[in-house]
């Protein structure tokens, strides 16, 4: 039951975060086309905050399915998740509105790593009341390898903005590929939960 | 339980794109019926993009409601289906800014295309793993016949378009009316299950 | 089941149609409490309208209630009423930024008039399915009673407008009143369904 | 699940509220670090208004935790909570555009305390209907002490703000630092419940 309304805010407010981004992209103000060509870095920077929003939101999902009592701890940890995430729409708006120039492109890989220590801060203290499965720790190690390289990713996406925005952005998209498909090794590991 | 956050996150979604569409009508300028008389094709678009989506959700509602396991490619899909609605109050609002110009007509169309092969995927997985009974299988088969004549109305309106505009916006209020009330076979079909 | 992602669609848009207009609340540009004060008629029609779709929700709370079986009639006759109330937030923002004008406020008269048609459409629906209890039968009755006391009075709202809006806008808080406290018979009725 | 109803739509609002306030955070006008750093006040009062937000949801969880029959008066003055925590995004944004003037964060110092008064009139309705346990009542007597220290603070910064609005900023954080954690002695007592 607590869990419930716990899920039920998460899902509310990962919702909103992934839609509140449409309100960004603005409709062109000319009729033709090549006015919405306009509107193509918008929709790009979206379609990416969009996923990486939606791969929080579906590992959420994973990892909130161990958790068996909400304690007040874990309430803290996933409001201070969630603050991180509701700042992406702003940074995305930022990246979009200024052509990808480099400081805004700096900001929002900075945005993008933020949420990755609330979420070690969140997994850290879930698994301190909730002990995990042998299989389950297994598909843990897997994950944590790609949270490794995305954070590499994310790093790096810093220095290279300076030089070129598009490499960065590039590789903020490796990064969303890596994460799109939930690992089948921790649905297998969380079925036997 | 794992289906039930799926849902409540697409149910989340759905109604935020719904409403965000409210969000383009702006008060008029002036204070009289005159003014107001201003905003009806806003108003218009937003009714036609609204019964758009919410027809979507009802046959999200019937689709979801076979599935027994949310896999990964699924929940990619789902993600796949609401990035392109959640594309369709941007659309909508540069239809009305433009006052039914042909092109954003034409891109609205294509808009409107786009999340039907979105759907076909999403259910091509879902039949998958989650096998249908005889009478969903019929049931089904109508509703397929629907999606082929929306997919040759939304096709059509792309040419008619660059001649008279207000043919194809007729052309989507022909499928809005189509897909209005959920099939009855459906209906017994799920009753089934 | 199904009646569970009904609700939670509808309880969805119910919260985001209230929230919304909290939108059209803008800053005031000075910063001193004599600017305040010229937000205070939008935040009184806000007032208003929020507990206008918040009536709605708690009937709809009660109405759905007592439904066995979603059909796809009641879907529909569902989306129908949303759709009014949603645009519930899109007049009350003329009604503020007119100041009252007269031809607003008839138009925010008649925005109010129209949910009472869907929902007396949805109800006729949910009955012929749902056969009411007896006790069902009087509370309902009651409600009724304040359904026509309504109606007159928006009714009333709209003439009245063209001499003295404030007259009209007082007459809308009179309705607001004898809806706000739920019927204990309803309540009364419902815990034995 | 006339509970469920109710607590879906109170999560609704709640989410909605909190993340709206992200919808006043503008990116920059210009591209670099420095056109950022304007932000920092509105990125600021988002996260003290989010976590005043976000403290009310949780206790709003542990208050509703106990009610066994949701009666209209309980919807009545859940609404009427619901309304004053909605008009926090506005204030929030008064005070950000303002620069901490004295007299927004006076109003904004005001708009904190009342939901205060909100939050005591549900909670005696719910008392009234739902006798709580020993232990919860202890659990109740801390949280009305943090009420108490609550008050005192957000009325001290009224009289402040006429000085130094930082202060009364200040003031702000302590209280929301001294809400942070959910008290360990209400989850006890809950779990008996």
């Amino acid at each position: 039951m607590k869990k419930g309304r716990f899920e039920a805010f998460s899902d509310g407010m990962f919702a909103i975060i992934i839609t509140i981004m449409v309100l960004d992209i603005k409709a062109p103000h000319g009729n033709t086309f090549k006015d919405l060509l306009t509107q193509l870095p918008t929709i790009f920077c979206y379609l990416q905050s969009f996923w990486f929003v939606a791969n929080y939101w579906s590992n959420h999902h994973h990892l909130v399915h161990c958790v068996e009592k909400v304690t007040g701890s874990i309430l803290v940890a996933n409001l201070n998740l969630l603050f991180f995430l509701s700042l992406i729409p702003f940074v995305t708006g930022w990246v979009s509105e200024s052509n990808f120039a480099p400081e805004p492109v700096i900001v929002y890989a900075i945005a993008l790593l933020i949420p990755g220590f609330a979420w070690t801060i969140l997994q850290k203290i879930i698994e301190k009341h909730n002990p995990w499965t042998e299989k389950m720790k297994i598909a843990m190690k897997r994950q944590e390898m790609k949270a490794y390289i995305s954070i590499v990713l994310y790093a790096a996406a810093i220095p290279v903005a300076l030089f070129n925005t598009y490499i960065s952005e590039a590789l903020f998209v490796v990064v969303a590929l890596v994460w799109v498909f939930p690992d089948k090794r921790i649905e297998e590991a969380l079925s036997g939960v």
